[in-house]
């Protein structure tokens, strides 16, 4: 049988979990033996700017990124809410800009909810913040000090493309 | 008293009825004397194409506007969805996106709530999609024919824009 992971040597992609006060972003590379984290940020925006400024900034953060790390993919969590409409039309439009950006870049792009990632990294759909971010330290090698989970969600985002690619 | 009409002698704006499916956009020209629309279209993506890559095209669409008339401002309508709550998510996906191309050509951006510009063009908050379009071909001189109330909202939402401008 042939495995795809003998002949895509190496990948990167950009892994994001959005949101327009707080987004957190991964860069992962996976090679034929392991996921590499590449870098990652809690990108955040002050809420003394008007809403279209943070876009921008969200944007542009994005285009850098991609235009530094030149990933092959973005991996992206959607977006689940019951509560805040106003806080969810936000972020829907944050998610908008990185859609776009993605999409200029030529990125293929891979959504996942929730619940899929959390399944993925714990292996249960109901696990909490706690053992995502536990597992997380598991999978994948992070050198740095990590202060918000936006970043640990943005990685499992990653770790969530890599897992569910061959099955896809 | 000085009139802020006497000072600034003409002023562009896009206006945008936002929508993934269909997007009414609108130019008008406020001289000294009366609005005229210079521009207005209804701009469609197909259902057929991933969805980031048609806010890649509505992006692109507004980009190009931006470039070849100009504006000054963006008016745009905000969202108010009570329903289809996956359908309002990807409308403020193409929202943010018209809000990211508009702050990156440092275009100041209104935005107007549906019931604000039914007030503004018919003089009532509740009035239905036929008012909204008669108002509207008797506030402003239409050369072309138009297909879609997405494009008649468009010119009522920059309708809105200079009627509210003297008061805010």
């Amino acid at each position: 049988m042939f495995d795809l992971n003998d002949i895509i040597k190496s990948m990167k992609i950009i892994a994001i979990d959005p949101g327009y006060e707080r987004m957190g972003v991964a860069i992962i590379e996976k090679t034929k033996e392991k996921e590499i984290l590449v870098y990652s940020e809690c990108f955040k925006t002050s809420v003394k700017i008007p809403h279209e400024e943070r876009l921008k900034l969200i944007g542009q953060e994005i285009e850098s990124l991609i235009k530094k790390y030149k990933p092959d993919a973005m991996a992206i969590e959607t977006l689940f809410f019951k509560n805040n409409q106003k806080t969810g039309m936000k972020v829907s439009e944050a998610r908008g800009v990185m859609l776009y950006v993605a999409s200029c870049a030529d990125l293929e792009v891979k959504e996942f909810s929730p619940m899929s990632i959390k399944i993925a990294v714990t292996g249960y759909g109901m696990s909490d913040k706690t053992q995502v971010v536990s597992m997380v330290k598991r999978l994948i090698k992070i050198d740095q000090e990590i202060k918000y989970d936006d970043e640990f969600d943005a990685i499992a985002v990653g770790l969530t493309y890599f897992a569910t690619r061959g099955s896809c």
